[in-house]
């Protein structure tokens, strides 16, 4: 908390710079978006408020998961610089699963991400730890909003395959790529399953010319498991494709397919329907992180909480009357 | 909802019943803690109000977690029935990481463990499907205190291994089983990973004796894994341990180690410490879930919800903006 550092900007200017795609203020905005101070979330949202367009959008968010170890970056590279070579401006966000006890972004540093990081058409944000257990928080959601604003038409969303995440990310993105390797058998299927249900494709990854055989066998399982699951979006029949980032094969036809998914999505009103969702959504968790906060920062609660919490742990007083008696507090007299 | 049922038992008579071991009146005060109708929760907590007992308790909450297909439900049977030949009563509960599309529970019906629900000290409840998504609902919690006031001294809470539900379970469980299969290699580690970290012990289980040497190179693996890994509790030195439901191999020394585990943490102060920050995290869960049904069933936020909502949704307002006009009417008007 050093004083003396530079003037924050104001969110006129903070609006300006995201409009001519200034990245300082970009990353800048990010971070008023993550912070957990008050005052910086109430203009990291006055900045919001003027800079989301309203109405359906023409961006594309996409959302990549898979396991640990299934090459999600080298593919989010590769896929990135595609996209940046067919004149689209991407930005690539990640949501973190922070593990309960150790923290660490997916991310990690851009140098796994070299090529596309110094790509002048090429944003990357690693992600902070949000603490959030595969965030429940809006934050990401909001990053993509900025990240729109800023004039980047395609949003990848990195997140590792552990269910949960992939709740959050489905709540936010248009499109979500599963990556799975040769040759993951039925080991992972308890937890693939959960995610390919959310999955609008899934990709064998690392389908390296050495290791086809074991990629079609794969291709093959993954294609069965699809077929015993709902389908997700009327219209769409998810695909399994083979994709090898280190032999850039497969990713143009990744691309394409995502855009005749956005194509076909658009016209058929999913994709419209999908983003109100989400942004009701949206609403809703804003609204709830805020009612929470306006509860513990009430005079009144603060005012009894630390005592109804020693009756409870020591025993005096049973969870479920303690909650009571500070739900009375913030309500009867805010 | 029939309405020419029986007359639901009155407060003093579920406590009652509960006290004497009632099954059936505890199935019925579950079922109230489970139900989303707000009496049924406000009558399920008087009873837990007057079930409760104050200051550190003598059972055991044990949370067993593993990727499907790892053995629980077998393991959690063996476990149980040795449990009551050593003249404990035991109860097993589920938590649900019920899918975002697909639900159904865990323990599914209860002929997976046909001896032990036939037991007259065990007691099994399959759980429902809670939608929550790997439950940041309390429920379980709560249905762990109305066993324990029914006499039950051991509780095994089973719950998948999917990441999101262990950080559940690691909240209001004393000592968490985690189970890995024979061969179970690196493919899940990054999953697992984040299970280590809440795991107190590991079993290699269905190491049949055709499987030992496979099972014991997992065994090797789990050591050095675990070896990674910050302590979770001073003066515990988290084992691998191999174990045979099949073939009763190593279950009287899981439970052993686990009473063991128990004695050394009551004696070193952790004990009382975790249950105390658990019950201290299960006020919070109920306040905010309380709080939520305060604020949408408030008439002011009644009153402009849908004016708002679809404001937000037209694009003529905001997400933050929105949310900020619905706190106020819930504040400005409570």
């Amino acid at each position: 908390m050093t004083r003396n550092r530079a003037p924050e900007p104001t969110i006129s200017e903070f609006v300006d710079g995201l409009r001519s795609g200034n990245r300082q203020l970009l990353s800048k905005a990010i971070t008023l978006v993550e912070s957990s101070r008050p005052e910086h979330e109430s203009m990291a949202h006055a900045i919001l408020d003027s800079c989301i367009s309203p109405g359906s959008s023409s961006t594309i968010r996409i959302g990549i998961t898979g396991a640990p170890g299934a090459g999600k970056s080298t593919l989010i590279e590769t896929l990135g610089l595609e996209i940046v070579r067919q004149g689209k401006r991407v930005a690539v966000l990640a949501i973190d699963p922070s593990s309960s006890r150790s923290r660490g972004s997916i991310l990690g540093d851009k140098s796994r991400m070299e090529k596309l990081s110094a790509h002048s058409d090429a944003f990357i944000r690693p992600s902070a730890s949000s603490g959030y257990l595969g965030g429940t928080s809006p934050r990401t959601h909001e990053t993509i909003l900025l990240c729109e604003a800023a004039g980047y038409e395609v949003i990848l969303v990195e997140t590792v395959g552990v269910g949960q995440s992939e709740i959050v990310v489905n709540s936010m993105v248009d499109f979500i790529l599963l990556l799975i390797l040769p040759g993951s058998g039925d080991d992972l299927q308890g937890i693939k399953r959960g995610i390919m249900e959310i999955a609008d494709m899934v990709a064998v990854n690392k389908a390296d010319s050495g290791r086809r055989t074991l990629a079609e066998i794969s291709k093959a399982d993954a294609e069965s498991a699809l077929r015993l699951l709902p389908e997700k979006h009327p219209g769409w029949n998810r695909k399994v494709m083979l994709t090898s980032a280190l032999e850039d094969e497969g990713i143009s036809e990744l691309w394409s397919t995502i855009l005749h998914f956005s194509e076909t999505m658009r016209n058929n009103g999913v994709w419209e329907t999908q983003r109100r969702e989400q942004l009701r959504l949206l609403l809703y968790t804003i609204v709830e992180d805020r009612l929470k906060r306006e509860f513990y920062s009430h005079p009144a609660v603060k005012g009894i909480k630390h005592s109804i919490e020693n009756q409870v742990l020591s025993g005096s007083l049973s969870p479920f009357s303690g909650a009571l008696k500070l739900l009375e507090a913030f309500v009867g007299k805010s």
